[in-house]
């Protein structure tokens, strides 16, 4: 019987989860059970209050991975004759112009290269250029690369031209700072297992309750209602359909870590924390980041490869999970890089390890980093 | 910290699982590393064992509960010119004509009452009234009620007159006998958390390979599209999306006691003595089934509600509930009932112990039963 964890995962979701948040999966609960359902309602009231959700927001949570509910919202809150402005530097980005696609929404891509964030400027060329705009799908915090773009001054033009945003924040929620009250933001879409630090298996959307009540009827997908998903629930306190319930009782347990440890001040300073160690020892070795630091978000780096023609990146990893440290693959088209996570129940400690675990494989290997 | 389960769930999923499959759960797992991989190999192959897959077979995991398979499944394999023969004896059924609607695929349905299973008759009846038909889309255990249609009977009438035959096997895969080797299956629909004994978080669709390799390009649904999911996973041995890694690995700890303990024949065995023990305490209290023996499966029986005006089920469900049994409420349209379930890691002790307990309830609440 396997029973705790033989790596740390530097990983962006799934991440490494503390014990507590793990033990919270021991207990079996029925779905339909008043426990398990004040549950499901503080859960959704602790991720509102996260992101200062007044009364006009509701927080509808879903079965699946994020991907699940980025497309319910779409396919949900957005009438058919939306066009979509989608700000793309990266994989994620592509996945909502993905999404749109398959559901016949018109969209317009406002292409950027990977080390390149959205701004007012460039969304206000875009609405001047296209009249069509309706809508814009915007990534927080782009994984691919670990990019973070401005999502304040995002929302404010927004809110500014009357165009209506869905935001992916996928890996930024819970970490990064923000503020519904602040306006310009109709929906946020993201998940149990990233900055929350929860296990995988579930998404929310918490969205603003007038455009969630125009949208009965709307979704082409039953599953992906996600209308019905919030009409059930209230009428029932239950989820439509069997609910992930060890996943949503690992993040209510999450939570409760989260609000004790300072919430999102706290979560943030840890991993910026993480993320300046990761950075400087990293740079001791040779490596070099992909982003400059300004636009580097302290949730996932990105790091050239070496520029070794031995090296491999497949090698590498299994030298680096041999010492229990799990690193990512790189997400850029051009550029042979890898990735390192700074996310997770993990601090400096967690970080030291891995880079003199990176260093080992590099020593051992004898390849070159520059 | 909760750490072990404080009720017993007499339901149909979540059910009540074993300590070691929970136990599972206590370990992170990348999604990008090997030893995940392989152990999503090692599942879908035993789940394709399970039902006598041959190599004709693939199986493909998705994540979110049962219904958010079916409607893949559906979305992905039925050709948008198809029209689907449903069967309809329950909750579940009509959940598929749903599906379907949403879909914009043609449908005929076959009313049957909630105590009616499916025949042979009544198929080729339907197939001669109406030639468009072209798909069945069938429930094997209908767990409105409780009842068992047919399957053999159903796929051999199917392969016979040519119809492609989808089946939902949500509470049947794993305890009733299912045999793809004998032909006329199409597809099977599953999930984690039902007759395996797992934990919720994720459904498997078992189809013909040459079927979904025809499916490319099809889907309407991008994160419910299972041929994508399916070469993803061929080409990366990786979920497409964030797979719920705990779920997971919990199903492959669960699949392992499975095959110790006898496989399906040994499983079926247990839910049948379950089921009888349940039938026959009930019945000593006065309670009545609602279905006929031969209509009834050992996975979740439907008692009529006590006659007492005085009886509500809420209250009912409480004093069981403090116990240490949930129950579940019934999910007929016409009757007042309840249902308890005899799936899950229980045994004959668990099945004595609630129905002392439900007749605890009624002695303290002086209610008839009849």
């Amino acid at each position: 019987m396997i029973i705790g964890n033989e790596a740390i995962l530097l990983t962006p979701g799934p991440l490494t989860t503390s014990a507590a948040t793990r033990q919270a999966m021991l207990r079996d609960w029925g779905s339909w059970d008043t426990s398990f359902n004040r549950m499901t309602q503080t859960v959704c009231a602790d991720l509102l209050h996260i992101v200062h959700g007044t009364d006009d927001y509701v927080c509808v949570p879903l079965q699946g991975s994020g991907t699940f509910s980025v497309e319910a919202a779409i396919g949900t809150l957005l009438p058919r004759d939306s066009c979509v402005l989608v700000p793309n530097n990266g994989a994620y980005c592509a996945r909502i112009i993905l999404i749109l696609q398959r559901l016949g929404i018109s969209l317009v891509e406002l292409p950027l290269r990977a080390d390149q964030a959205v701004s007012a400027e460039l969304l206000v060329e875009a609405f001047r250029r296209d009249a069509r705009i309706s809508h814009v799908a915007q990534v927080h915090l782009e994984t691919s690369a670990g990019l973070l773009n401005p999502l304040d001054e995002i929302a404010a033009v927004c809110k500014q031209y009357d165009k209506r945003l869905i935001v992916d924040a996928m890996s930024s929620f819970g970490a990064l700072p923000i503020d519904l009250r602040h306006g310009g933001i109709d929906a946020l879409v993201s998940a149990s297992g990233k900055c929350l630090e929860g296990a995988p298996g579930m998404g929310f959307v918490i969205v603003r309750r007038s455009l969630l009540e125009q949208s009965q009827g709307r979704s082409p997908s039953l599953a992906l209602d996600l209308y019905d998903q919030y009409q059930y629930m209230q009428q029932t306190t239950q989820w439509r359909y069997t609910p992930p319930t060890h996943v949503l009782a690992a993040l209510r347990v999450a939570l409760d870590q989260y609000f004790a440890q300072g919430g999102q001040p706290a979560r943030l300073a840890r991993y910026q924390h993480n993320c300046e160690i990761l950075l400087t020892e990293m740079r001791q070795l040779g490596f070099k980041a992909f982003l400059p630091p300004e636009l580097q978000a302290p949730v996932i780096v990105t790091f050239y490869a070496p520029c070794d023609p031995a090296w491999k990146f497949a090698d590498f990893y299994q030298q680096v999970r041999a010492a229990g440290y799990v690193l990512y693959p790189g997400k850029l088209t051009r550029e042979e890089t890898f990735r390192v996570g700074c996310i997770g129940a993990i601090d400096e400690h967690e970080i030291y390890n891995a880079v003199a675990a990176i260093a080992r494989a590099l020593a051992q290997s004898g390849w070159r980093v520059r």
